[in-house]
């Protein structure tokens, strides 16, 4: 049971983990030095984690990686956004 | 099998994502905009799943963490010396 917990906790802090880099780029308006392409690698890998999750009907996979794929989603919108408001 | 496969892609598209976010680093020695809180949280999510993977004794989610700790560590220590050399 603790191990299913460990999971919980793993998949809350990675999939947490974009939401102070939202904060930050919110609050400074500046992305430049964030790397779009590794955000591209990681939209990909997120996506393939979430069909994985749907297919294995893993409800901790589906959640932490759906809320992964709208978190880097909305990462480079924001970059976009701010770079060519320049 | 083939879900084998998209879990394996998928784990290396999530792991690589960190490759050209250190490359674009190491070129522009700027890695202000990134969010040292975001990587911390990468980094005990991508630890506890690292122990998660060695308990279940799964290869893929131990070398996909693994190589994710140890480039989220290194993309940490990067911002650090580039912030301090200034």
């Amino acid at each position: 049971m603790e191990w299913k917990i460990i999971g919980i906790i793993a998949a809350v802090c990675t999939t947490s983990g974009f939401i102070p880099q939202i904060i930050r780029g919110m609050r400074t308006k500046r992305l430049d030095d964030i790397s779009p392409v590794m955000y591209m690698l990681l939209i990909l890998g997120l996506s393939l984690w979430l069909s994985y999750g749907i297919h294995i009907d893993d409800m901790i996979i589906i959640t932490a990686n759906a809320a992964g794929l709208a978190f880097s989603l909305f990462i480079v919108f924001l970059r976009f956004k701010y770079i060519r408001r320049r």
